[in-house]
């Protein structure tokens, strides 16, 4: 029989990887970011069975994150998993209500502290059903899927009649992608551990070397260092790379809508995939507006890293305004709000390309390419691989010839492990302890491009 | 000569009002809230000059807010006044970045208490020149106005020296209407606090004729509960403030799109003036569908209460989607991103009707519409009533004869009373203390519309 557990309490820890000394992350908006987690562990009433959840900041600032989940997570304690999941998406719609909505809603802070109480719940849910969180996914029946969905704010697009036969159509055929998905070859991935802003030009060329030696033909540079710049490192992964290589370029919100109009055709040349985050995440129209002037250049745009939920999705969509939906694990609210954006692309008929450029973010990510290929869209797309800090993860990321490996350890892949804490609890942790550690903690303005002088 | 303080430090504090027991601001959406505020002090080197500010949440998570402000406040702790203030659109753009612009951006909590910080600077500003915060601003030459603006991301519709000249082209006549407004006369407003959603009939009528006396013309009633229930207390309105009375709706983002589409309609022999966040308030086109399929019932469409910033502000504009911009004293990041929007919506065309339905929004909306009024628009539109606990601030929002007063005090009228403080700080304050207010902090799930059980 499987277990119902009971949540009896929870614990939420604040974990920074200081990944600014190593320029990791690094980009045109972004130029010092420490990866770091809000952290809850769901405790049961089943010895060794625990919901673990987290959600991501850039370091400054995580503890407000982490209240954030202490103010939300009080909700499912005292409750049994299955009157949670039972009707999931009621659940869920209840749970972004009541008076902690007024401060988004459905965005910035509380957003990210609903999806690591949600994810808590996805992982001990997927524990007592002994599966990855992917496989317990696509088991479940179209209906069964669908009762996990909130469907408010998005049914002028899709309804959940329309969704629930979207995936029945693709039933029959189910089967056969499983099997692709047992054999690792369902989720391929592009680099963006060889392109980080703050790196040097020597440290890109070895980069790019040992990624083409490890299979990956797909490449994501930043770029918005001023055109010649730009030319010089794209020109470098056109010469180690091939011309076959598909390059991605990523500028992080740099630019207003006419800068990035007037910027990207000169870079045409290098035959560029798409622009990422062009402009502002929430300016629907300007993205619109960029990928029509861009498209006659052959180059796309994505966004979704910093796209807050299913309703701005819906509208990059209807607008036409991307071509690739590069949601993030940690933006939306949870698994829950992750399937209604995936079933809206998939109607669309855009590749979800999730956002997995933060450590522990392949992680989760690859749970969410691999449901979305099996059982949501049915079409192969790509994952972003970043190869930093696998280590500190129980259940980590594998990656070989190309592809993603299908995650087999029961749950959604979030434990950390306790040398992780060790190393980078804050504030209590080793590094942050340090002298070093002491000192950024100490600077208001760390990663800020400027105004640290009175 | 004028002082040019340096900030030493700062306080925050937690102050909730239990305004859900008097179903005050009771909603569809919002059925028990409790008015709160993360409310900080900057400390200055001059004795008596400290620069306060808040921002606002519905109660539950208030300390996430104050989590926030605590985040951000240390970047000014040191810094001269004038050196914020003399380039203050490039210090907002500044603020904005770095480690913590990650979780937003620029939404939800860390917005919010962005807007604390800046309103604190601003205040201290005014009080630093003396004067209250809108006749600041209203003396600023059009050149040092668009100075305290970062315009990233809206130059596609409003660059700086377009701002500059609409600004210039109004100076000729800016004396008269700060005559107007010296006068009171500039601001009228409109009432809401006659229709809260859980206020009984009786309740209603007699708030209604209590408002009609004080000389408002114009109302606002929450809608959504049915159509009997609605056309029994919208008819309530007219019969008691005439046929000439204009009726505001409210239905607080109850429904999706196409259910906004289907119960207006309905509705529409009332002559209602427009409904306000009919839907989700990041759904830019489908407040613009919503818009287009009301106007032939004479309909309008307003939000702005929940609209987080003025990249959203500036397409619902360029969407065609709104009859009023109801931009938020608390939800826009300080008085900089507020002035950005009026201009905006100037260039459009659009009133800027404040939202002001809280505890002590009426005192900093005040401010606002007075200097969209005098300096930015040049148009006289209206602002948001509400009655509630104007007795806990020390420069009360004043209102006769159906005008607001122009606020005389030095500063941004922000500072709240020992009084409220001893009574309604939180965990400390003498409620919060009480039987009642521990009952309603334990209730992790107060003000939700259900899930309450295991």
């Amino acid at each position: 029989m499987v277990a119902d557990p009971t949540i009896t309490s929870f614990t939420i820890r604040d974990l920074r990887f200081p990944t600014s000394l190593d320029n990791i992350g690094s980009d045109p908006m972004n130029t010092a970011g420490e990866n770091a987690h809000g952290y809850i562990v769901y405790h049961t009433d089943v010895p060794g069975l625990e919901g673990i959840g987290w959600s991501f900041s850039n370091g400054q600032g995580n503890e407000v994150l982490c209240a954030g989940i202490n103010a939300l997570a009080p909700r499912f304690v005292g409750r049994k998993l299955s009157s949670m999941t039972k009707n999931f998406g009621e659940t869920h719609r209840n749970f972004l209500g009541g008076q902690t909505r007024f401060m988004s809603p459905e965005r910035g802070v509380m957003q990210l502290a609903s999806n690591a109480v949600l994810n808590a719940l996805w992982d001990l849910w997927a524990k007592v059903e002994s599966k990855p969180l992917w496989k317990l996914i696509c088991d479940m029946t179209p209906q069964e899927l669908v009762n996990t969905i909130d469907f408010r704010y998005i049914t002028d697009v899709l309804t959940k009649p329309q969704a629930l036969a979207m995936l029945t159509a693709l039933e029959s055929t189910k089967a056969q992608r499983m099997q692709q998905a047992l054999a690792d070859k369902a989720v391929p991935g592009y680099n963006t551990s060889v392109g980080w802003l703050g790196f040097t030009d020597t440290e890109v060329e070895a980069k790019l070397q040992d990624a083409v030696n490890a299979g990956f033909r797909h490449f994501k540079l930043k770029v918005g260092l001023g055109l010649d710049v730009d030319r010089k490192r794209l020109g470098m992964v056109r010469r180690i790379a091939g011309d076959e290589a598909v390059i991605y370029t990523d500028v992080n919100q740099l630019w207003d809508v006419d800068e990035a109009i007037e910027y990207m055709p000169h870079l045409a040349d290098l035959n560029l995939a798409f622009i990422e985050e062009p402009t502002s995440p929430d300016d629907i129209l300007g993205h619109s507006k960029i990928r029509a002037a861009l498209k006659p250049h052959g180059i796309g745009v994505a966004t979704g890293e910093h796209v807050n939920n299913r309703v701005m999705f819906k509208q990059l969509l209807q607008a036409e305004a991307i071509d690739a939906v590069q949601l993030d694990a940690l933006r939306l609210s949870g698994i829950n709000e992750i399937l209604s954006v995936c079933l809206m692309a998939a109607k669309f008929g855009v590749p979800v390309i999730p956002h997995s450029g933060g450590t522990g973010m392949p992680e989760l990510c690859n749970h969410i390419s691999h449901f979305d290929f099996v059982a949501i869209s049915g079409k192969q797309s790509i994952l972003e691989y970043t190869d930093h800090c696998h280590e500190y993860f129980t259940d980590p990321a594998l990656f070989t010839r190309g592809f993603y490996h299908a995650p087999t350890a029961p749950g959604y892949s979030c434990q950390i492990t306790d040398e992780a804490f060790r190393r980078f609890e804050c504030p209590q942790g080793e590094f942050w302890k340090s002298k070093r550690g002491l000192e950024m903690l100490g600077d208001p303005w760390r990663g800020c491009a400027a105004e640290q002088t009175s």
